[in-house]
């Protein structure tokens, strides 16, 4: 059996709710007993709804320190289930999370692609929500597709095929559902310790050897600046390391979308064109940077360079895209559809497309991904609220790269939408995403800026400790 | 009729309340079309109690200016009903709002007093809660008296009377009834702005011409220092100032306990004392000053201090007893018993007395009010949930006071309780809670030290203006 509940019901603890919050409203640090309390409270429904909405406005505005975070992130943890796998498993249990980015399409080709390099991958994906994609909504654009496994079933296939991409069971981590139900309505997303306690506790629930963390900035990113997506990411990997999990996080930039395509179905195509070991360069970058730095730190690759040209390998010899086939088969996809898909396989086509045109000549210097973002959720690829239905047809395609050279009438946006055509304000708003200059054209840089590898030591805390990045 | 619904059904105002909070998070001021949302929201359920609970949370720690505090109080009031009364009282509508003392029992001589004054004075106190007492709890010591009096039952008193003293009925500032539940469980009670609304939205509501405010400072009072209470005072004012109510503040040192008599019967004898022209001294300083200003306030007096003579002669001259006794009557109490009522009168009398006496000769320097208060709540004169019911006839007197001269083994105080004695702990804490030192004996100075009476001008905002207090 490959799971566990984590009670702790012994614990009856003596506190006050309302004390709590009086201590962390006054910016003093929270106990570890308290901090259990506070947890087990949510839970158990000893605190009053009020009460978590103010402790949790509290902590958005005061803070909280590692010892703190990292405290929340095991209380967390501890308020569900713990999946647990062979002991032979151990050390190559391998896993991604990435803060949301536009064309995010990573998961799709590295998942099955570590799985190829011997790595088992029991990844743990959400649903898009505002103008980022869902890893779990792609992949329901193929026909028969089960996000919903058991923690049995994902032994199973993780066994069979390596790999498995899954929506998360409601008996994992409980308690975050419960603080982040809470955090949507009460303007306390934008947490640094919350939100380091919501990811790494669902990543410790999944007892992973180790785990990469893709931190975007820019402007299509949750983080607008480099420097509040350091600070993130290095509170991610404290927390990582304090619980026994070697964490490398990644801060990538985010200001075009990623690769060439934005939408459901269209971004599984684009992710079947990276798994045939062709497609865009940025989307292989990602895959085989993030994939090399997991061999590294499960011991599968004597650098991080070398971990990625084995990613790299897995992607141009077919063996990854043989476990992406192998995993949708193993997840409820037809055996003919799935022994079969590839990138010019025809899944779920919109009925008509819209073809925007360069209005100067010139070199393309930045395709916007937030505005194309917002418009596509408009015309249905994606949610404002987690109860939306999702056209999975609905997408753009780039049909510029930046950095490339246009001229005017250039075809350089292909929109597909389903019933209703652009407005005419929404094709300004795209005309005005791309932007055009007279420069001479240039290669773009990567979007890996910097990689942080290892805890800030117990002395330096407070103070932000970083490796710049040298790529590996 | 003497009152009517303020509805304001009118505004369907189109705000999210989670961008309302993130406001205020970020410590920016709200518009008052944000707080007339924040209320209406709060009433029709569209608020969420983890939102109200994270915006209180962040109006505590981020604060609220003059305006905003200004702003809160009017939407308070139009919340629910506000009291009307027949035009001929303009001007003469007067009440007094104390922050809560031990042994405070003036607002049961001042109502009468400023009746027999020519005031009207529709007083509507609350309940003990804590280590202070309650108006209410005191006066139903007296059989048959019922603090439930309807706005048309009110105006008939003051009529035939001149002054009641009843419990805020529901249909009055409904929302503050919501946001202090909230507070109450959330740590944020002790928040500046929302006491201020909170108080003042229950006076406004009651349409007076003139307010006095007798906040408190001191070790037994709710602001330790003269400082908090300083502020908290101008705040009041500010606000009674800016929705038309003049208002004057007195701050009044709370160390001892105000009489010699602490608890609900017991207390309602003392205030008999005052009426009668006798009794302790303090309170009859307390009595006279807050019912001066009053009287000066409305222009039944040419200054405060004609007033506070005007107020010693309706206590000399039996004028505010007769008052008190009508008063008694029109609320319920048996006219042989209220007709009769006196400070010899035996009124709901424990069962036991236990006298503790003084371990050393010397001068009393100090008898500590709180340690006295949280033993007689102990033994149940008052409540620590608002749920508690109270014992009226516990209570303690005391045998000496601030200033004389002690012999050792002479009793200092008198505890009146009902089932269990004191215990070993209690007694020495009661020991502990006076002080006697080798001072020669002295004149206690004033409780009132400082008065504030006019409202910080607009450019003052900000800075806490104040006049020192020569007490008139």
């Amino acid at each position: 059996m490959a799971s566990q509940v984590a009670g702790r019901c012994e614990d009856v603890l003596q506190y006050r709710f309302s004390d709590i919050i009086a201590k962390k409203r006054n910016g003093s640090v929270l106990t570890p007993e308290e901090i259990r309390y506070m947890v087990q409270a949510a839970m158990n429904g000893q605190a009053q709804e009020c009460q978590l909405g103010a402790l949790l406005m509290a902590i958005r505005i005061r803070g909280m320190d590692p010892q703190e975070t990292m405290t929340l992130t095991r209380e967390l943890v501890a308020s569900g289930r713990v999946l647990q796998w062979p002991k032979e498993w151990n050390g190559c249990l391998v896993d991604k999370h990435s803060t949301g980015g536009v064309g995010d399409k990573v998961s799709l080709p590295l998942a099955p692609a570590l799985s190829a390099c011997g790595c088992k991958v029991p990844m743990i994906s959400g649903r898009g929500l505002g103008h980022t994609g869902g890893t779990l909504d792609k992949l329901e654009s193929i026909p028969g597709f089960s996000s919903q496994q058991s923690p049995e079933q994902m032994e199973t296939i993780l066994k069979s095929v390596g790999c498995c991409i899954v929506g998360q069971s409601g008996d994992l981590v409980p308690a975050d559902k419960i603080f982040y139900e809470i955090r949507d309505v009460t303007a306390t997303v934008d947490s640094l310790p919350l939100i380091t306690a919501s990811v790494m506790s669902k990543k410790v629930a999944e007892s992973v050897s180790a785990l990469i963390l893709d931190v975007k900035f820019g402007e299509a990113a949750q983080s607008p600046t480099i420097e509040e997506a350091r600070t993130l990411a290095q509170s991610l990997v404290n927390v990582g390391f304090s619980l026994g999990i070697p964490t490398t996080a990644l801060l990538s930039k985010m200001d075009n979308p990623i690769g060439r395509c934005v939408g459901n179905a269209l971004e599984v195509i684009e992710a079947l064109e990276c798994l045939e070991g062709t497609g865009s360069s940025d989307l292989r970058e990602l895959v085989t940077h993030t994939g090399g730095h997991l061999l590294w730190l499960c011991g599968k690759a004597a650098s991080a360079t070398q971990g990625a040209e084995l990613i790299a390998k897995a992607l141009n010899d077919g063996s990854a895209l043989q476990c992406f086939r192998a995993m949708l088969e193993a997840q409820g996809v037809h055996p003919d559809i799935a022994r079969t898909l590839s990138s010019s396989s025809s899944l779920c086509k919109a009925p008509h497309q819209d073809v925007l045109k360069a209005e100067r000549v010139g070199t393309v210097e930045l395709i916007r991904a937030r505005p194309i973002a917002e418009i596509l959720n408009a015309l249905g690829a994606g949610r404002s609220r987690a109860t939306d239905t999702i056209k999975h047809s609905v997408g753009a395609e780039l049909l510029v790269a930046v950095g490339q050279h246009v001229e005017k009438g250039e075809p350089w946006i292909r929109i597909h939408y389903e019933n209703s055509p652009l407005t005419e304000k929404q094709r300004q708003s795209l005309q005005q995403s791309i932007s055009i200059t007279d420069r001479p054209p240039f290669i773009p840089t990567p979007r890996i800026r910097e990689i942080i590898s290892s805890p800030v030591k117990k002395e330096e805390l407070g103070t932000t400790m970083r490796r710049e990045g040298e790529i590996s």
